[in-house]
């Protein structure tokens, strides 16, 4: 895991000083060290009788897609509001400052899914939370949220503490 | 291409009157309907020295990542202003109302790459042209652009003239 560490790329106070953002772009580029990543970011779930894949926009649509077309399963997208243009289920999150909410199609889930969620990024937890809730309000159930790297020191497994959660990398 | 056809739905009135949106979520709902999709949109451009694939945020995420990993290419994200953490080039354009920007990291292509840009529709262009521009700007060459879905009466294709187009399905 170490390899794949170092195609995480540490950028210094962005987006406001004191953050140190890890970028996932050299991931991204990087064919082999992608494969690898996602291979083992799905490993874990092969017997896990998951349904359907769902995705935080906007990075979790590159991992969650190439999840979900490697174990033969459908992509649901989880957006920001306004941008899906069906009938959306929604649930708001509060932010450091303010808030936010994501969004999913009414029809995006067939009844007793088992989903698996996926986002490139584990921080304070805000998304992911909100992002199980809204598959729940949904009528489908929350198997597992995995993610490619998780910022230990964010404490967001704690937020999570009622859901499985597997992260790729730690820092 | 009707079957694939039947998996893009019409929402009328979204995002405003008298627009009907072209929903691309049942195709990515649908494993089989995505995996014809998009090795039928990689096809034409198997023997064409491709070295790395581009998609706009946010669906063209969704495609660009999956035509780069089943092509074993580098992904390069297209975004949003302020998304992006590292250095960027940026591009601005017109919207109907307003203006729009695209960025991209200044490191995201290698000289002498022959970049195949991804989206989920053509529509005005507009989008897909400032990417064109984009790739150039960071000396790259745009091989071409492919999209799944094309509404024809836009004419989309005009303000792409100088460069290669391919999509799948017309509307």
């Amino acid at each position: 895991m170490d390899r794949l560490k170092s195609k995480i790329r540490d950028i210094p106070d962005f987006p406001k000083p004191g953050i140190i953002f890890k970028d996932i772009t050299p991931l991204v580029k990087d064919p082999a060290a992608l494969r690898y990543a996602v291979h083992q970011l799905l490993h874990p779930f092969l017997d896990r009788n998951i349904t359907a894949i769902a995705g935080m926009e906007a990075r979790g649509f590159i991992f969650g897609s190439l999840v979900a077309w490697e174990l033969g399963l459908p992509f649901i997208p989880l957006r920001k509001p306004g941008k899906l243009p069906y009938d959306v289920q929604s649930v708001s999150y509060d932010l450091e400052y303010g808030s936010a909410a994501l969004e999913a199609h009414i029809d995006a889930f067939e009844t007793g899914d088992r989903v698996l969620l996926i986002d490139d990024l584990l921080a304070t937890g805000g998304t992911a939370k909100a992002s199980c809730e809204l598959v729940e309000k949904l009528g489908a159930k929350v198997a597992a949220c995995a993610f490619i790297v998780e910022l230990d020191f964010l404490e967001g497994r704690e937020k999570l503490k009622d859901y499985e959660v597997y992260s790729l990398l730690h820092f």
